[in-house]
């Protein structure tokens, strides 16, 4: 430290909570910030003396905390929220999302993952790993907001309405991976859409490529019984074993949902350290079911929260993802000490950080650390009293109560203001597509 | 409506949604409203020629709708938000709860309760049913904060905080009911515990009372294994079956929980026309499982929203419970039809209205209704795009988006601004008391 003396930037606040751990958590603290990393955290008062000529930013109410990870993402579903709901699910799909999808171009996609950036920065998430179609056009939209973003363009069998036949999505995903090597905020990642829409032979070059290029493989992975069928009526196995057989599975899997897993399946998740990324709103509301999170967790497995898409949530906001999970757990398990405040929140940060091997440059705030944090506004009805941190933030805190957000060392929100996105422009251009959206999705109704 | 064409007030907004239904929608749409009561409800165009002499508030991205009833609350709770969590329920109660509420008085209920009400108000409700110590306190307090309240003194057999023994319990609620007779907002209730806590004389002289005074009869039902356990124990038939022998079930009884329901003690609620509470976030975080919602409504009996207290939610924002009540039952039953936005809707409308006895006052926004409305603002990226409100409401609006707050005709919120209360005050009032709250635990775990 005595050797860095200079940042840019402190900023400090009441509390600081560096980690996902209670024990942490830091009176009057702050962080000092030099260009998009962290060279010190500690006491204001001292950071302030270390650093005298950096610019201080003080949140009297505020707590400091490391920024949020979504971990399943596909941003510009914003653009279908609350189009369909309620219904079932194949109808869901068939009669409203996929004509829509089918129809979508680089435009749509842009502006609706722009929508989707704005929200999450707005709820407290600095990174996210995203899967969907013209995915140039996410990266576009991930450039722009400056989020940290991982994505990929999604590869199936079947014809998509973004690249053509399969042939040109592997050109399309060489492109993405050229054009964005060494970005500073922006990782291409490979994304086959699950065992029931991909060929042995896709899924083999997919992983042969996330090996080739050290990134990761996004997956859809045992979200629902259907697919679980379809896999052992193709295969003889279960999803997971069928990724275990083809020898897919390793650390670089991010595996979303695993919502009906075998025991055996949990073992094999586990001997080959597989991420997790847990979608539980997205699965109670389209009634996959409820991952078996604590058996995951108890067998050593690492498990991070994702949204998954706003047309099965609606929303992304991470604070009642995590919620959900503290809450909806306990029931099932009928054992109210499962999920607890701290293992929750360490899923929604460092667990994030993991699952996206970036566990060494993000997830809590420490040296050397990228500068991703955010700062929760504590001066509300419902934040006060305040006895544990860990617990106001999994059981009380909402998105609305982040006040400023910052990315790699650049503050992106200011007091709910986005400095990277125009917000008013994003909502005029996202109603302006409604109608379109709602178009084509009657359209294909009356076919 | 031509014979009384004045008005006071002329509240408009991009859209009118005045029911659950989301056919009821409409665009440009308005509420006239004439002391504590609405005359008239449509277009902004023509109210505003309707009522020329009356002010206007218009809000252009803003949605009118009735304001949410939350039908079972422990608002002075507030005051052990995040106190202890994630423990067994014993332990919970034994080491963290009941030490402190052992100590509490009417002081720190007073402040405890404004404190729910003002995060109640912020987030969408206009009325609840409360159940506490010290409710002489609790009614200050809605009276200060101008919020409808329905409100009783709990009673059970051992001696309490407040009234010391039971019969000094009885003289408490007569002069309750003294004070607030004909009171606008304030009925007062009568509350007996449980049936675990409570002797058949005492619930016998509860309802009693109730039918005397024409008034509620609020308790806890079925919410535990143990409270059914016990119950068999004693009397040899469920929580259901043991009031409905003692004939006190009817349809003045509001009953929170039914979590543990067998098909016979669903028959007999239906029976009797039992007005449930459904609160799921608190069943969900104590691990107490998850009531039989889908299947009490088939059986045509009327299901409302509750938030219990603020020790096992941790919040009272009854659009995060319509999210849960919405997702987590589709799950349970495997069926993604089931809970829909609109019947969610309703449950935290018109359906805490009937369980109030107030179904033709309030709950919907009609002519000769009550004046309790809030507004949305609608211009917002995670309320972007807008296809169907019910489904807006229930999977993404989140109580920080209430921006203002009508009850009885009076502005009680405008623009997230608490009219009513003192926001800053109560802040640091209930900041003032952790410390002692902490204590009173703290004394007790030495013992």
């Amino acid at each position: 430290m005595i050797n860095n003396r200079t940042a840019d930037l402190v900023l400090s606040g009441r509390h600081l909570l560096p980690s996902w751990r209670q024990e942490d958590l830091l009176a009057d603290g702050a962080v000092a910030i030099s260009g998009d990393t962290i060279v010190a955290v500690g006491e204001r008062t001292r950071l302030c003396a270390d650093y005298p000529d950096a610019r201080h930013m003080h949140e009297p109410h505020g707590l400091i905390m490391p920024g949020l990870i979504n971990t399943h993402t596909h941003a510009a579903m914003s653009c279908l929220r609350g189009l369909a709901d309620d219904l079932p699910l194949m109808s869901w799909l068939q009669n409203h999302i996929f004509p829509v999808e089918a129809h979508l171009d680089e435009e749509l996609v842009y502006w609706a993952s722009l929508l989707s950036m704005a929200e999450m920065i707005k709820s407290g998430t600095t990174a996210c790993n995203d899967m969907y179609l013209f995915s140039k056009a996410v990266a576009r939209a991930a450039e722009h907001s400056a989020m940290r973003c991982w994505l990929g363009e999604v590869l199936y069998d079947f014809d998509s309405p973004c690249y053509g036949e399969l042939a040109n999505g592997f050109v399309y995903v060489a492109e993405l991976l050229a054009a964005y090597q060494d970005h500073p905020l922006i990782t291409i990642t490979i994304n086959p859409h699950g065992v029931y829409t991909c060929s042995p032979d896709l899924l083999n070059r997919c992983a042969e490529l996330a090996e080739q290029h050290d990134t990761l493989l996004h997956i859809h992975l045992s979200e629902t019984d259907s697919e679980v069928a379809t896999c052992r009526e193709r295969y003889g196995v279960s999803p997971v074993h069928h990724l275990g057989a083809l020898g897919v599975l390793c650390s670089r899997v991010v595996a979303a949902h695993c919502v009906k897993l075998s025991e055996a399946d949990m073992e094999l998740l586990a001997e080959h350290d597989v991420q997790v990324s847990h979608c539980i709103q997205s699965n109670l509301k389209l009634a996959s079911g409820i991952a078996p999170i604590p058996a995951l967790i108890e067998r050593g497995l690492s498990v991070s929260l994702g949204s998954d898409g706003s047309a099965s949530n609606n929303d992304v906001d991470l604070f009642a993802e995590m919620t959900s999970v503290a809450q909806t757990h306990k029931a099932i398990l009928n054992d109210p000490t499962v999920m607890d405040a701290s293992t929750v929140l360490h899923a929604a940060t460092q667990a994030g950080a993991d699952a996206l091997g970036a566990g060494s440059s993000l997830g809590t705030l420490e040296p050397g650390k990228k500068a991703d944090l955010i700062v929760i506004d504590l001066d509300q009805p419902h934040l006060t009293p305040l006895y544990n941190m860990a617990s106001q933030l999994v059981y009380a805190v909402r998105g609305a109560d982040v006040i400023h957000s910052v990315i790699g060392g650049r503050l992106v929100m200011r007091d709910r203001h986005l400095l990277t996105i125009d917000e008013p422009e994003v909502l005029a251009r996202m109603r302006g597509s409604a109608a379109r959206v709602q178009a084509l999705r009657d359209a294909s109704r009356r076919h």
